[in-house]
């Protein structure tokens, strides 16, 4: 294994302020949102996911998701996705503007039952008009299949699970799966085996990998995706969100230390660390636990 | 790649009793070490580096080193190194009984002058005479190459200068090369072309990595090590050890989380994880500083 397989440029897609904020337990100001946000795209990330139209119910944290997504300013060249549950938080974020949306479902019967109260089958017929009208409106559709390389209710999930749910995913006419490793559990040769099994069914840079670092493994699967050829990450500035099913642990790979690695590494991203540094200060006094990005750590502690 | 060219066994090397209390800033009792590594024997390792012989006035957290030596169990199977930077530390170090030892150069000139104000030269002169008389006793050596892949004052360290100190110590007659990250700034790519150029001087069965995890990539670079043949690593319980050169940054990878990795692989180590995770707990009050293992802080939340 040399470096010069490895993929020369990668696109990382900025989750912190739709799945780091979601799971921290605070209701942050619609105001500073929206100045991370802005500090998110003075970084120059191509893919910003900037909040969920979900139920304001079930995600309190969230209930301004379209004044949010409307103060957003639109940089040339980066694309604002927005979480769409079901048909009623579609018909929401159209009437808000949105261009680009994710739906998500999970590898696991155990974890969308205990999640969402459905059957896998089910979640994706919930989200088939969401398809549909996606389709009509020529919005594009980021797919994300939850707890692929393990679940906190049923623990094993089989790859074999993970293709079927993906290919239904491509067969509705999603154009980017998300591929989750949502508790954290993943480490590099569940990476080395699904990778190519997903391979076989989507072009690879349509598949995209999503790690949390709640054992410290999230760098070392993102090193072996890397290696398969995948070119599309999922992070969150500072490790924005925690574990829901381990309070207190780590949940998303930190952006910061991602482009660390992926720039130590020649791998091209067009983000500035830096400004990624500096959008997770400004966020970190709005948080009642500390963020969890080692590269943060190491610059706050030296400068 | 795929996993099954990976190594189907792996020595961790526990460091936690050396390298991790070294570096945390209160003196910790007698006692509680000599119970910390009571319980890390129980754990399985084949090597702990349970103290080192320095100048009790250089490094006052290890005075008590030959005490802490004599009182601990000797483990059929395990081998307990201790670091020897001198004649006077070998003299003390034999006369408490030692049977292997670890000495310390670096790879760069930058680290050896402001770290023992020697150049790499004079530090490998002035652990020549050790070498003779551990040679003497048949004692064994493992000579540490600090700043393999980074220095704090002269930043970039050049791979040859690795190779060239690599190739003085075992001129010298180590037995063992361990080759540090000290400050945590390594990326995958730096392992991928260290390590077969050390490869060509050294058998692999011959070479440890050592990594600290202050800006998240250790796990990371384990991978590309172990793609590169390595089968030893070093790592300490909890993470313990901090990082000398940014003060409340991680510091040596923790022993959790190399395991938790390398067992998800299916990589056999000989080690209890559980075991691991109580001289973890047992350690952890003694200290000021939270330790910094991810998956510690997962297991913690969960139980």
């Amino acid at each position: 294994m040399s470096s010069n397989v490895l993929p020369r440029k990668v696109r990382v897609v900025e989750v912190g302020p739709r799945d780091g904020l979601q799971n921290e337990s605070e209701i942050i100001a619609t105001a500073a949102k929206i100045q991370f946000i802005e500090l998110l795209n003075q970084a120059g990330f191509a893919t910003i996911e900037v909040t969920s139209f979900v139920s304001p119910r079930a995600i309190p944290q969230l209930a301004d998701a379209a004044q949010v997504y409307s103060a957003v300013t639109r940089r040339p060249g980066t694309t604002y996705p927005v979480l769409v549950p079901n048909r009623q938080g579609m018909e929401r974020a159209l009437a808000a503007g949105v261009r680009a949306i994710a739906v998500f479902t999970a590898a696991s019967e155990a974890f969308t039952q205990a999640n969402i109260h459905m059957t896998i089958a089910e979640s994706i017929a919930a989200f088939t008009p969401v398809m549909e009208m996606a389709r009509a409106e020529g919005v594009s559709v980021r797919g994300y299949i939850s707890t692929a390389f393990g679940c906190p209710y049923q623990g094993v999930v089989a790859p074999e699970s993970v293709v079927d749910v993906a290919q239904q995913l491509l067969d509705l006419g999603v154009d980017e799966l998300s591929i989750g490793d949502t508790i954290g559990v993943a480490t590099p040769n569940q990476v080395m085996d699904l990778v190519p099994r997903l391979a076989s069914i989507a072009d690879l840079d349509r598949l995209a990998l999503h790690f949390h670092d709640t054992r410290g493994t999230a760098l070392a699967n993102v090193l072996a995706g890397l290696e398969q050829g995948i070119t599309i990450f999922d992070s969150a500035a500072g490790g924005a969100g925690g574990c829901p099913y381990a309070p207190g642990a780590a949940g998303n790979l930190a952006t910061e230390d991602l482009l660390y690695m992926l720039h130590g590494m020649g791998i091209a991203t067009g983000i500035d660390l830096d400004a990624v540094v500096a959008a997770s200060r400004y966020l970190a006094p709005h948080l009642s636990r500390p963020l969890t990005s080692k590269y943060l750590r190491a610059v706050s502690a030296t400068h």
